[in-house]
């Protein structure tokens, strides 16, 4: 199945965060445009996350230990673990879950 | 996890198909850098696969439906599904599986 990124509603998930949303069966992408500043509040999802950085940098904290990620880099977040993070740049970012984000589906 | 992915050694998966793989827990990415002409053979596995055209054109044929994919776009290859392609220009794609690449763990 096609999805044309372009096409695709672009949703201001957190303040800062915008992402147009691709659901497949088992995974779902979130590609994302921040805005320098944006911070993400501490959360957890039952889902693995996986962190695809296309450009800028982003503080990233994962069960308490501060990584800045740069364009190149790739970070695994375990299901359930506690992470936060803010965007030093404007950044282009490409997250992958799985399972399906259930609780994104509805919006 | 941290993965830089300069850091991960370059494989030919298929002639012309040179990819970076990271491993998590229940997805594999691959970051590829595909040669222009290269062609992919049909094939077919049980992983749900996103294929997430960064650069470049790739023609892409799943279960008999041709699609030439365009810089921007997003394929969703359903489990099972036969898929072959090739590159019409300098590809840069990054594919997701769900669940993990076991074939390609060892190599």
């Amino acid at each position: 199945m096609l999805h044309v990124l372009e096409t695709v509603p672009e949703r201001e998930i957190h303040r800062g965060f915008h992402g147009r949303i691709v659901h497949a069966g088992t995974m779902t992408l979130a590609f994302w445009r921040i805005d320098a500043g944006a911070a993400l509040p501490a959360h957890t999802h039952p889902h693995e996350q996986i962190v695809q950085m296309l450009e800028g940098e982003f503080d990233l904290v994962v069960d308490g230990e501060p990584v800045r990620l740069h364009a190149g880099w790739v970070y695994v977040i375990p299901p359930g673990a506690v992470h936060s993070g803010g965007a030093v740049t404007d950044c282009r970012i490409i997250d992958a879950f799985c399972p399906v984000r259930a609780d994104w589906l509805a919006a």
